[in-house]
């Protein structure tokens, strides 16, 4: 049995919090937040404070906050015995007390209030400096996840530029998508199937071998006109930009 | 019963002739292609020609070849009573003669020889100038597909963009995703489940209220470091042209 203090009480501690409340394996003892009102989603841990001074001796502290507080947060930690781990995919380890036995537990996945994330299948890339802790952080990110990754803060940090690419920039394309059927006055469902097996498509086969359209094909009129469609420099711009190095990629140049 | 001419050798070709082979309500009588060889996949049509001369009498020919040719070859039809239809996204019906019958039939998908397509799923956009052409095409579309779409020239083109937005587009930012991996000598497959959770989200909630990461949270010092990890001009031009669109669309100017 594993002890567990999680800090913080955004949609990752949340997230995290129902994930592992089921487990067996893993007992969270105190969940630590600023604000009473946002511990309210975490009643049923038997121990919620807002107070550092009262923090329970535990094999694991989770910091769950946002990137630019984990230094601060961590340093209320740094006198503890348990493993302290933060659970951002750009901060390097280092942003904890050196005097901490310090890890990272960063499950790579968009977690969001609106959809709940199944852990099950979200990857969880950890990364400690002693082999007791990778033992540790292993047993826990089995515990709520098949895919388990080592990781270096450094890969991480690519990793994490990886994410925001297919994730959040995927997310406007799809935004941009949406903007332009509404233009044409089509509902954008039309494109689900297309969206969804672009994506399946993605984890299957060589995306650079899935690459189609009219920029790899050089069909500079198609381009043209697309450009003339688009009502906005900022859609203007992503569409040259993009084009330019899908050309560029393959081999095609302007 | 709705005889059927298919001009093209194409993907397109093919896994339309694939799956229409199979539906009792239409009937390929010949398949027309300029180079012999590739009428190969077409062999158990029992009419393969190479030349405009044989052209037979059908109720529909689907010209499925690339955009640049649909104007010449559809001269070759301009004398057939016919319905006469184009399969492209991107090109008005105009492009057709006007002294013929003429029509669009465009299914809303990457279409690629790796992977079998699955018409059932993928929308079919139709455009006639008539009540019976229209009739003929829904019900031809309806054969193969579930989802039939009645769409202006004006229309069609706009989806089209909206379509290398979504897939081509898209397809390109997981190639990037997949270089980066690669960098940081991580599987690619690490992102699958991103991938594919991003895209069904898509499907399901306005993907405006989806949007995530650095950009929208105006995380200046994140997008510094992602930019200073990006290796070529062309990525930095897209992270940074992207991510000035998130925050515009998001109101959060830089």
């Amino acid at each position: 049995m594993i002890t567990m203090v999680i800090v913080g009480t955004g949609n990752v501690a949340q997230q995290l919090f129902t994930a592992i409340a089921k487990k067996k394996e893993i007992n969270i003892i105190q969940v630590i937040g600023r604000d009473e009102n946002k511990l309210i989603p975490f009643n049923n841990c038997p121990n919620t404070v807002t107070n550092y001074e009262y923090i329970l001796e535990s094999d694991v502290y989770i910091i769950a906050v946002n990137d630019d507080s984990i230094g601060a947060v961590s340093q209320h930690f740094k006198n503890k015995r348990g493993l302290v781990v933060h659970t951002s995919g750009s901060m390097p380890l280092s942003v904890l007390p050196p005097s901490v036995r310090r890890g990272v537990f960063y499950p790579l996945q968009t977690i969001s209030k609106e959809r709940k994330t199944d852990f099950d299948v979200v990857p969880i890339c950890i990364e400690a400096e002693k082999s007791e802790d990778y033992k540790v952080l292993r047993k826990l990110a089995n515990a709520i996840s098949d895919q388990v990754q080592i990781m270096t803060s450094d890969q991480r940090k690519l990793v994490h530029l990886a994410a925001v690419f297919v994730n959040n920039f995927t997310n406007h394309i799809y935004h941009i998508g949406n903007e332009i059927c509404n233009e044409a006055g089509v509902p954008f469902t039309i494109l689900n199937q297309l969206i969804l097996e672009t994506a399946k498509k993605a984890t299957h086969t060589p995306v650079l071998n899935a690459q189609t359209g009219p920029a790899i094909r050089n069909d500079k009129l198609t381009m043209q006109q697309h450009l003339e469609l688009l009502d906005t420099k900022d859609y203007k711009d992503i569409y040259s930009v993009i084009s330019n190095s899908i050309q560029k990629t393959h081999g095609n140049k302007l």
